[in-house]
């Protein structure tokens, strides 16, 4: 039997060096969390995941109780087993799903009333049933319900959306029910108020929760906005919980959110980009749509260790990506899956080294080098 | 070095055990190739292709000419190292696509006239350009060009066509360059027509060719109407070269035509119907979009080898099928390929055992007992 808990082995400045002990396994933090939303992480089979370096991956909520349903995949045995993956899995709660595909119907003090983006049906999410969810598919790290305002929003929008989910985040502790080495996570919102961050971030402690997530950021707020917001929250977070900043993001974004004590990210911006031609690499992005490796013999990156790099050229993906062939999207994606890996081994060992702040700045600079940019969308 | 030559090592009936030697290795025959149209197998990696026991795949001149290109592509080092598969390579001619996907712009004695369905440019397929092109691919089978008249046509019709047909061969084979290990195939026509089929096979013979496909059929005559052609075709096909069926087809076609003494066969059946839901089996096909495989936790074959079927149930497959995951082509067209491997295995460990006759009846029982089929398209 396993039990659920972070173990900080090293602090660099800010950054952490860590390990979250589950009962599917460890998580090296800092960790990037692939999304497989509908049970599949997209244009990838779950091996070939688990070789690009990732200890856990996340699931949507909103996505599987609709298709093909929560008490479904339970019936089958669980996400895990449904999906071929045996390790962590991290299911967000549906809110932020909630509110930015469905058809909402009615916000309330119970839950979210919405129909399905899919085929229209209607369905209650509450705190409670959120967790049920989460229970009923097998999830390691359960996040509980909050609401997600827009961005821009007032401070009193803010506050307001904060206290409702102050007290879900009550309800969705209560309705918890752990097997040992499952673990469930806090949600801190408060939008790029400072005030409101401490204030959210001091409610959900008392709680106590396993682990504690920013939210409500990467929603439209300049890169320098979100970085303020982690230095104003980070000082109220426990240290001896993970941190998870959701749906982040860039490499830079997540160079710069490890510097500030950042230890669990998720994002699609690998898996998306992907698919629409796009590959990470250390010089910056590269769209392979581009007409200029048309005749390029090289590949993305000689040194990367994926297949799209060991065996085929920008040549060769500049063709199936114009040719919308499927393979576009399987190569690419594992590329972008692979450095993202790749970068936060890097900075694992940079912290492990105490060269955080080294490795940065020259990330930074050879990153943003003005000549290798090419725009991702 | 290696020289290009079919060795017959059984015969039983009709049907043969052979293998197709080529600069480039080994065919084992039966064999059935699949379609890599733009220099890729749709939804697979090309070291995947080879794990389903592929020998040789096929790729499509009409799309490559196009896009990226021939010149192009030989600039790159050629069709197998652009596409990373270093097995033997059939290509076709070109001449079935400018008929049925090319807005056609005239039809001569010099060749065929016609636009781009990519972007309306005007190129020149002739029999000297369709070598040319299937030169700079570097392929190591490369077939004539034709003319593929529809179904139905007349008599007359096909006649005019199989005689234009034959003078293309001639130029064809003039303007093969072949490097040692490399061969070029003529093309048997005649729809069904007996005698005419009888004209154009001795018509090629008289050419000298080191394979001899048949074309015009699979283009909407029966299975029997396809079997008895091959039955009156088939005494006039040399004995000491392969024999390819050209876009052939269902299992239970392939099996049939083996018996016949076919020896090659390739056909987008297996990865089309896999992008479609479809999987085939030896209980005959299934849809997997079916609501009755919802929660089915069996594999599609517990004897299958691929891994759609070692880690995924049909309920798993059902889902990411409805979802139009792109896994789902992944998984599907992966088990298709497998399944089509495994079927000309079967063949050519039945026909070495003397047990063609008896392999036919057991299969065709199974396959369509009624059970178990599910329209396929």
């Amino acid at each position: 039997m396993r039990f659920f808990g972070y173990e900080r082995k090293a602090q660099d400045g800010e950054a952490r060096l860590g390990v979250l002990h589950t009962g599917r396994g460890d998580i090296r933090t800092p960790a990037f969390m692939p999304v497989g939303t509908a049970a599949t992480v997209k244009a990838m089979l779950p091996q070939s995941v688990g070789e690009t370096g990732a200890d856990i991956l996340l699931g949507n909520t909103y996505h599987l109780m609709l298709r093909p349903g929560a008490e479904r995949i339970a019936r089958l045995g669980g996400l895990h087993k449904f999906m071929s993956w045996d390790r962590p899995i991290l299911t967000d709660s549906g809110g932020y799903q909630v509110m930015s595909l469905a058809k909402l119907r009615k916000m309330s003090e119970e839950g979210a009333l919405f129909r399905s983006h899919i085929d229209g049906s209607e369905h209650m999410l509450s705190p409670e049933r959120a967790m049920q969810i989460q229970t009923l598919l097998g999830s390691d790290i359960q996040m509980v319900l909050d609401e997600c305002p827009a961005f821009p929003a007032t401070e009193a929008e803010i506050e307001k959306s904060l206290m409702l989910s102050l007290r879900w985040a009550v309800r969705s502790k209560q309705a918890f029910s752990a097997e040992p080495g499952q673990g469930v996570f806090g949600i801190v919102q408060g939008g790029i108020y400072p005030h409101l961050r401490r204030r959210s971030a001091e409610g959900l402690r008392e709680i106590g929760f396993d682990g504690y997530a920013i939210g409500g950021l990467a929603v439209g707020e300049s890169q320098a906005q979100m970085f303020e917001t982690l230095e104003a929250v980070m000082p109220h977070m426990p240290k001896d919980r993970p941190r998870y900043l959701m749906g982040v993001g860039k490499p830079d974004d997540i160079v710069g959110a490890v510097l500030r004590g950042v230890d669990m990210f998720d994002c699609v911006l690998p898996t998306r980009s992907g698919r629409n031609g796009q590959a990470f690499t250390w010089d910056g992005p590269l769209n392979l749509r581009n007409a200029r490796h048309a005749e390029d013999t090289m590949p993305i990156d000689p040194d990367c260790r994926c297949p799209a790099c060991r065996q085929f050229s920008r040549a060769y993906l500049h063709h199936v990506v114009k040719a919308n062939e499927i393979i576009a999207s399987m190569l690419l994606t594992w590329h972008n899956l692979t450095f993202y890996q790749d970068l936060v081994q890097a900075l694992r060992d940079a912290i492990a080294g105490g060269e955080g702040a080294r490795f940065e700045k020259s990330f930074r600079a050879r990153y943003t080098a003005e000549k290798s940019v090419e725009s991702v969308t």
